[in-house]
């Protein structure tokens, strides 16, 4: 278990050195400023910078924004330079200039580092890079290259891979440190070398970049150029975070809403015009099965017991959508493609939907039959909902891939968007039963 | 990017050999048996029992199958003791008894350490470890534990983080590999120590660790008993699968399913087994939305435009229900607990929905004095679609911590259970405020 939360500042300064920054973030949430800056002073540099990357989005700018440029630039200098790149580009622009150039007096190298790493969009293998790697050359011996690795020591915290490169520079593959550092010091890299097997180049997105983490299980990724020289290094750490940015973009969007409420939990204003859109797409196709409704008000007067079945139709058609587009959603998510078994899936999800709407429908027809008396109306309410839950199932099923194709998230076919198009063409579906049932007879 | 896949075996030994036993395992998928049996002939036995672990829990079946108990025994010695346990844990009792018995005849401590680890519930700390532990002593210096480890060196692919314990043999800490291996030979333990800030017991729940993963950035994780013995370790990579899985379980539970749909992807009947039990009760749950309609089926003959307006009423319940629910179970899912701020998220999202009911309310409202010509009808409705969002939104946002209190997954609250409930009281609202403006006309 991790330690126990302290909530006031009763911690003496050798608790606080061993803690860790995550927990000395969690402490950070509990305190006021004054505490805050108590507990900067007593931090060291390295735990001071570390701490930093803990913090929320907030309270780093709260606590950046009391520090002048070169303040800020001294302590990113202490952190990797992905992490580096992260916190310098919230700032604001002006801000970000002068700390840069607060970091180039320092030192050149770090700078230009850290420049290149913000030019790429955070959400590719280029944004999630760091550009310390440690490399040696395939030629070398055990002993000569953890004698290159010592010049680089600083960088050691993440040193469990080491990059392998060939007389071009090329990357083709690595040593675990462990190899090496157990290895007799004569022995050749050749002997403990293990080929590549992955890499990508710097635009890759994020998600591919997780999905190769986890088919790998793999720990630290090789980004490359076209060239196959060695740009930078993704750890897994930073594909944990990923991970859970993609999970909460994908349940924001299957609710209508976007992960961009979790910056904004504070501000119901934010909320609600984050969530208004997709409500309000959601209340005009809505009205339009209302509408729908409305065309066929002489049936629904003559048989007024047939409203009974409008909120069952349209609940059961937005969650057999729902359900059935799930599966897709989830195998794209997580990489399990299947992009080939679209009709595959079309045909499971159809006999599926016929296996549930024929039990729904046949329960529904009996205690209608028996609540109101009249086999008619189960006949119309039974008919309707097993070509309601089938079509539903069908739509829901071809939703994710149709999205996917036109370049939008294939969540969304989890959405209101297309459980409010199933509850349109339920409602047509039921009222068209009845108006036909009905005169018939 | 990882090598193309081959779908037809033109691919020689070497090829083969260089592979990653993730992409033989995509190979395998595309291949026939008699294609698998030449893969299988020409692997070496490590990569033979690595791509064990990479195949699907079907093919695994296959291949096992085709074979005898000692023949298994012999491919799964080869793997870390986690992936041993899982894979026998798999098999049927008799075959796991037998091939137990296999592995005891020619290495009993290993039997043993797969029979322990076979004994902890899948979903906790104990079932995602490995038994190798790679430990030093506090009091050793560089090269001691350096040649300590050498002995240890079958076990090196996973040594990154070496766990440090005291006389007592209490874990107290880490070194990392990288460190270790360019220290000084004669630099003492404690000079590269990190002190401990995080360890498990056994029992603790699979989510619980990977949430302590993504907190600390860290890849290994020590489990240990009760003293602070060592029992085993949790490496990132196993994590990352648990990630992966509580995603699809959350996913699949927010549209009233289960993630073992994954696993019958190919039989609809099993499909519609899974999906039917929530579709009942909100069958159920609807029918009864239907009653409150029939309720007052007096008001809607008499004022039939109202149906019109049914759907949208039951949608927007719906849909800002599940907006509400979703922040706290992403908070919940990810670990970012506010238990102790469930008022002031209950707080925050009536504001929401008043925000977010305001407009709607008045948009609708208008609306349909514009379309049926009767302000009395835009009153309705914008009064009630008012009132059923906001009203929405409280119970969605109550609904997740209600459930976790129960013990019960709160992702269950985006699903139809409570959006069921929202269609109910929203119908419930709107009728009433439909007769009582209609009664005081």
């Amino acid at each position: 278990m991790s330690e126990d939360e302290t909530t006031s500042l009763s911690i003496d300064t050798q608790t606080l050195g061993t803690m860790h920054a995550a927990d000395i973030a969690d402490l950070f949430e509990h305190t006021t400023p004054t505490e805050h800056a108590l507990i900067m002073s007593i931090l060291d540099a390295e735990k001071r910078a570390e701490l930093l990357v803990y913090l929320d989005a907030r309270e780093r700018r709260d606590l950046l924004g009391l520090r002048s440029p070169a303040q800020i630039a001294e302590l990113v200098g202490e952190l990797e330079s992905d992490d580096a790149a992260d916190v310098i580009g919230e700032l604001e622009e002006q801000t970000q200039i002068r700390v840069l150039a607060a970091i180039e007096s320092e030192d050149p190298n770090e700078a230009q580092e850290v420049r290149a790493l913000m030019d790429y969009p955070a959400d590719t293998a280029g944004g999630l890079m760091q550009a310390e790697i440690a490399s040696i050359t395939f030629g070398a011996t055990a002993s000569e290259a953890l004698e290159a690795l010592r010049a680089s020591q600083d960088d050691a915290d993440s040193m469990h891979f080491i990059f392998v490169t060939d007389q071009q520079g090329r990357f083709i593959g690595v040593v675990r440190m462990a190899r090496l550092a157990l290895a007799h010091p004569n022995s050749p890299i050749a002997e403990i070398f293990e080929p590549k097997f992955v890499d990508v180049q710097a635009h890759v997105d994020q998600e591919e970049v997780a999905q190769l983490f986890a088919k790998y299980d793999i720990i630290t990724l090789a980004v490359v150029d076209k060239n196959e020289q060695l740009l930078g290094r993704i750890m897994v750490d930073d594909v944990l975070e990923v991970w859970a940015q993609e999970a909460d973009e994908d349940a924001f969007r299957m609710v209508g809403s976007d992960a961009d409420e979790l910056q904004y939990q504070h501000n119901p204003f934010r909320l609600a015009f984050i969530r208004l859109p997709w409500l309000l797409i959601n209340l005009v196709g809505s009205a339009a099965t209302g509408w729908m409704l409305y065309l066929f008000q002489g049936t629904l007067i003559d048989h007024i017991v047939l409203i009974t079945f409008v909120p069952v139709i349209t609940a059961m058609a937005g969650n057999v959508g729902a359900q059935s587009a799930m599966i897709m959603i989830r195998n794209y998510a997580a990489g399990r493609d299947q992009e080939r078994s679209v009709w595959r899936h079309l045909g499971r999800e159809s006999i599926t939907g016929i296996f549930i709407g024929g039990p729904c429908g046949i329960l529904l027809g009996v205690g209608a039959t028996l609540w109101h008396g009249s086999w008619h109306v189960g006949l119309i309410v039974a008919i309707s909902l097993f070509l309601v839950m089938t079509v539903s199932a069908i739509i829901g099923s071809l939703a994710p891939s149709i999205f996917r194709r036109l370049g939008i998230d294939p969540a969304i076919a989890a959405g209101p968007f297309v459980t409010t198009a199933n509850d349109l063409i339920g409602i047509a579906i039921y009222m068209l039963v009845a108006a036909t049932v009905l005169s018939s007879l």
